[in-house]
C-alpha cells in the first residue's frame, strides 16, 4: 500500500518534470499532457518492452495515466506556481528516480533476467522517462549531461541486485536501493557534483 | 477488401509525409525512402511491439512495405508537384490517421487490452510514425505543437471502444471511429484551430 | 569462436564511435560510457526487441557489456589519439556494420521472420546503434545522409537471405554477406560515393 502511494508519487513528480519542460517549449495544452504521460509512463513501458511484458502494466494501470495527466493539467494552468517549487521538484524527482529504479530493477529479476541485466533496465525504467521528454523537445538528455544522475541510478540498481542475491527482504532491499539512489542524488544537487569531462577540450 | 485498400492509402499518405520532409532536410534517395518507410510503418511496428506481435505485421506484410518504398521513390524524383498537392497531402493524412488509430485500437482490444490502453495504443499507432520522422530530423514532433492533432486521434480511439463495448459490429464501429477522427482533422485545418498555450508566456 | 572474436570487434568499434562523439559533445564520463553502450547494443536491443527476444541477448551477455563499457572508458582518457585514427574506426566501423547486419539477419530468420522482414530487420540491427547516438546527441542521423550507409546494409542482408534460402552453408553466407557490406563501405568511403539529392533545391 506504502509502495502504492509512493509510486503514485513518483509518476506525479515525472509527468510534472514534463510538463514544466513542454510549458516552457510552449507547448499547447495537449502537448503539455502527452509530455506528461510520456515522461511518468516512458520508462516503464520501456522496461516491459524489454522484458517482454505485453502490453505493458504502466498503460494497463488506470491510476498511473489518470495521476499522470491531471498532473499533466494542473502544471499547464497553474505552472509560474510550479517555478517557485523548483526546489521541491528537484527532491520529489530523486524520489521518483528511486523508486523507479527500485521497481524496475525487482521486475526484472523477478522475470529471470540476470543480474546485471536487471541492473541495466533498472536503470533505464529510471531515466528512460526523462530521456525520452529530453528527446521529444529536442534537447540533449539531462541524464547525458548531469550531476551524477545516471550513477546514481546504476549504484541504487546494484544495491537491490546484491539484496536479492543475499535473499534479504524484498521490502528491505527497495527501501536501502531507493534510499542510496535518493541520497547520491541529493548531495550531488547540494554539492553541485558533477563528473569529469574529457580533457583537451577547455583550451 | 475495401479495408486493405484504404489501409495501403494510409501507408502511402504517410510515406509521402515522410519522403517530403525528407527531401526538404536534402537526404539523398536512401534517406528519403528509409524516412518515407520509418513514417508509414513506425506507428504499426510500435503498436506491434507494445502488444507483443513479433515480428511485427507491418514488417512481414510485403505490400506495405512495397507501397512505403516506391511512394518515396515518386516523391523524391516528383517532389514539386508534390508542393503543389499540400491540401490533397493534409487531407490525405486525416484518412491516413483516422485508418491508423481505428486499426490500432481494435488490434489492441482483439489481442486483450482494457480499453483505456487500447486507446492510447491506438493513438500511438496514429501518431508515432510522424513522432518519428519528426525526431529523425530533429524537429520537435508536429503532433506536440499543431492544430487538435492527438485529440482527434484520442477522440477516434475512445469511440471504438466504446463501440467494441457495446457490441456493435465491427465494421460500423471502425467506421464511425475513422470518420470522426478525418472529420475533426478537416475541420481544425478549415478553421485553423489551435488549442490553447500556457498563459503567461506571450508578454 | 571467431564469430564471438568478431561481433566483439563490432562491439568495441561501435562503441568506439559513441564514446567519441560523447566526447566531441562534451559529455561528462557517464555520459560518454552511457552512449558508447547506447551505441554498440542499442542496434542489437532493437533487433530482439522487434523479434521478442526477451530479455535483450546483448543485455544478457556481459562480455559485450564490458566491452562496451570499457571501450567507452578508454576513449574518455585517450580520445585525443582517437582523432588520429579516425581512418582506422572508419575502416573498423565497416567491419562493425558487416557483422551486425549478417547476424541480425540470419537471428530473424532462424526465428522464423520471412525474408524480406529479415532484410529489413538485420539492416536496422546494424544501423539502430549509430541512429540512437546520433538522436541522443541532437543530430540528424549520419545513415541517413552519408555515403551509401543504408543500402551497404541492405545489400548484405539481402545476400544473407538468398543465400539461406539457397541453403548455402550457413557460415559462408556469414562471410559473404558482411564481405559483401565491407567492401561497398570502403570503396564509397575511398572514392567518396554519395547517392543522389533530389533536384531542384540547390539553386
Amino acid at each position: 500500500m506504502l509502495l502504492i502511494v509512493l509510486e503514485l508519487i513518483g509518476i506525479a513528480v515525472f509527468a510534472a518534470s514534463g510538463a514544466v519542460a513542454a510549458v516552457r517549449a510552449r507547448l499547447d495544452v495537449f502537448g503539455v499532457i502527452i509530455l506528461a504521460l510520456t515522461t511518468a509512463l516512458g520508462g516503464g513501458v520501456i522496461r516491459d518492452v524489454l522484458l517482454g511484458v505485453h502490453p505493458p502494466t504502466t498503460l494497463r494501470t488506470w491510476p498511473y495515466l489518470l495521476v499522470a495527466g491531471v498532473t499533466g493539467l494542473v502544471v499547464f494552468w497553474y505552472h509560474p506556481q510550479f517555478e517557485k517549487l523548483r526546489r521541491s521538484v528537484l527532491l520529489l524527482d530523486a524520489v521518483g528516480l528511486g523508486l523507479f529504479v527500485t521497481s524496475g530493477t525487482t521486475t526484472a529479476l523477478s522475470l529471470g533476467a540476470p543480474p546485471y541485466a536487471a541492473c541495466l533496465i533498472g536503470m533505464t525504467t529510471g531515466i528512460g522517462g526523462g530521456a525520452l521528454r529530453d528527446l521529444l523537445l529536442r534537447e540533449i538528455p539531462l541524464v547525458l549531461r548531469r550531476e551524477i544522475y545516471a550513477v546514481a541510478a546504476l549504484c541504487g540498481a546494484v544495491v537491490v541486485a546484491l539484496g536479492e542475491w543475499a535473499k534479504l527482504p524484498k521490502g528491505l532491499v527497495a527501501l536501502i536501493g531507493a534510499s542510496i539512489i535518493i541520497t547520491i542524488r541529493l548531495i550531488a544537487l547540494w554539492r553541485k557534483w558533477n563528473a569529469p569531462v574529457a580533457r583537451g577540450l577547455d583550451g
